[in-house]
C-alpha cells in the first residue's frame, strides 16, 4: 500500500484508528476457548466487527510468539485472513526488530515475504545498516520506535546531546537513510507535546501513536500537533477494544469502543 | 544455569567460544536438502561435532523466522535437542527483543518458557520496563545490546551524553535494574579499545563478544581488555564454524574452526 492510498482509505471511513491485536489467551472469552484455534476466532471476529471504523490491524508479535508454533499459526492464518477479506487494511507487524545487516534481511523477508505485512516496526539503536533492508521492498513501511508511551521511554530516548533529544536525533538520521521515504514513526502519545519537535523534523512521514486508551494520551492534543496535510496519523487502540467485555458481547462491544473512538476521530478531521 | 556454572564450564573446557547458529537454507550442504527437517540436521551435526569446543550455543531468531512456522519448529527441535543432549551448554536466543513491560513479559515467557533458553539478547531503547521483565527469572539471563559489531553502531551507540557515550550510559543505568545481576551486556569485537571503558563500570559481568572471525575482531585484544577475574567473556564465531565447508564434510571442518578458535581461547586463558 502507498502512503496516499492510507491517506485516501482515511478520508473516506474518517477514520486513522489502528487496532492493536494483541491476543492474551486469558483474556478470549469463555466461548471461543472450544474453537479450534480461540486467537485466530477471536481476532477474526474483533476484525470483522471493526473493519469499517478502522485503517490497520497492528498484531503485536510477542503475543504470538509466547505461544509458540500454534500462536506463530493463528498469526499466519490473522494476516493471510486480513489481506484476503480486507485488503484495504494497512497491516503492521508490532515486532520492534532489529540487527546486523543480513540478520534484519531476515527480519524483513519474515515480515513482508513469509508473512505478507504492509509494515514492521523497528528498533534503531543498531543504526544504519539494521534499518535500511526494511527500507527495500516497494510499497511496505519500516515504522522506528522514536519516542515511545512507557515509562521506560526516559531512560534514553529523551537524553541531550548537542541541544537535540536521542529521539529527534534517531528521526533526523533516519531520514537520511536509503529509501527513507518508507519510513514512519512510533511516536508516545503520552506526550503529544512532543510532537511538535517530530513535526519539526518530519513534517510529513506518517506518525504511529499509540497510547490512546489504556496508556491514557488525549486524542485532541495528538491531533493538533500531529496532523499533517496528508493527515500523516495513525492512532491505535488495543486493549480499550479488544478487552471492552469478556462476554458473548465482546465483538459488539468491541465495536461501540471502535465507534467511540472513529467518531471522535472524525470530529478532529473535521477541524482541519 | 548461574555465572558461576559458566565459567566452571569454561575454565574445564578450556574455552569460551559461543557457536552462532545462523542456518541461511541456501548454504546448508547439498546432501543434508533430503532430510526431513534440514535446518533441525545442519544444527544438529554442528553441535554434536562442536560441543566439546564450546559452552554456548546461540541461535539467531532471524533466520528461523524467515521460515515461516517449519522454521520456528527447526528452532523448538534445536533448542530442546540442546537441553535433553547437551544440558552443560549456555542457550541463547539472539532475538533483540524489547518492548512496553507487558509485551516484555510475553516475549520473556516466549524465549524462558515456551522455548527453554536460558538467555535472551534485549534492545535497551526503550528503557527500564522493557529490560526488567526478562530479569525475572532465576538462572536466566538478558544480554543486553550496548555496544554492536556493525557499522551502524556509531549512529547513536557513541554519541556523547555529559561526557558518556551512550552505550556507557545504557550499562551504567541497566545495573540499577531490578536484578541487575542476571544482566550481561553485547559488545562488539571490532571496537576492543572500548572493553576498558566497558569493564570500568562492569567489571564482573559477562560479556558476549559477536564479530571475532566472519565480522573481525581480534582475540587478543578482546582478552587482554576483556576478561575478568571469572573470564566474563563469551565470544561467539558464526559463519566462520556454518560453513567452513559446503560439503559432506561441513561438520568436521566446522569442528576444525572451532578448534582452531578454542586453541587459541586456552592461550589466552593460560595468560591470566
Amino acid at each position: 500500500m502507498t502512503a496516499a492510498q492510507l491517506t485516501h482509505n482515511i478520508l473516506n471511513k474518517q477514520s486513522f484508528l489502528c487496532v492493536g491485536l494483541d491476543p492474551d489467551p486469558a483474556k478470549i472469552p469463555a466461548h471461543l476457548q472450544s474453537e479450534p484455534d480461540p486467537v485466530f476466532a477471536f481476532n477474526k471476529a474483533i476484525i470483522d466487527a471493526t473493519s469499517d471504523l478502522a485503517v490497520a490491524y497492528k498484531p503485536n508479535i510477542a503475543f504470538f510468539e509466547s505461544m509458540g508454533e500454534p500462536g506463530m499459526r493463528a498469526l499466519r492464518k490473522t494476516i493471510e485472513y486480513l489481506n484476503e477479506k480486507h485488503p484495504d487494511q494497512f497491516t503492521i507487524a508490532d515486532a520492534k526488530r532489529g540487527d546486523i545487516g543480513n540478520t534484519s534481511r531476515a527480519y524483513a523477508n519474515a515480515f513482508f515475504k513469509t508473512l505478507a505485512f504492509d509494515s514492521v516496526t523497528v528498533a534503531p539503536y543498531m543504526g544504519r545498516d539494521s534499518v535500511e533492508p526494511f527500507l527495500e521492498f516497494d510499497g511496505k513501511f519500516a515504522i522506528l520506535l522514536a519516542l515511545t508511551s512507557n515509562p521506560g521511554a526516559f531512560d534514553f530516548q529523551t537524553i541531550e546531546h548537542q541541544g537535540e533529544a536521542l529521539y529527534e536525533k534517531v528521526i533526523r538520521t533516519a531520514l537520511s537513510y536509503e529509501n527513507a521515504n518508507r519510513l514512519m514513526f512510533v511516536i508516545g502519545a503520552t506526550k503529544a507535546e512532543y510532537l511538535q519537535k517530530v513535526r519539526a523534523i518530519a513534517p510529513e512521514h506518517f506518525l504511529l501513536v499509540p497510547g490512546v486508551g489504556a496508556q491514557g494520551g488525549s486524542l485532541s492534543e495528538v491531533c493538533r500537533y500531529g496532523l499533517s496535510k496528508n493527515v500523516g496519523l495513525l492512532v491505535n487502540s488495543s486493549r480499550a477494544i479488544l478487552y471492552a467485555s469478556a462476554g458473548e458481547d465482546f465483538a459488539q462491544r468491541a465495536r461501540e469502543a471502535a465507534l467511540d473512538i472513529q467518531t471522535q476521530m472524525a470530529l478532529e478531521l473535521a477541524k482541519v
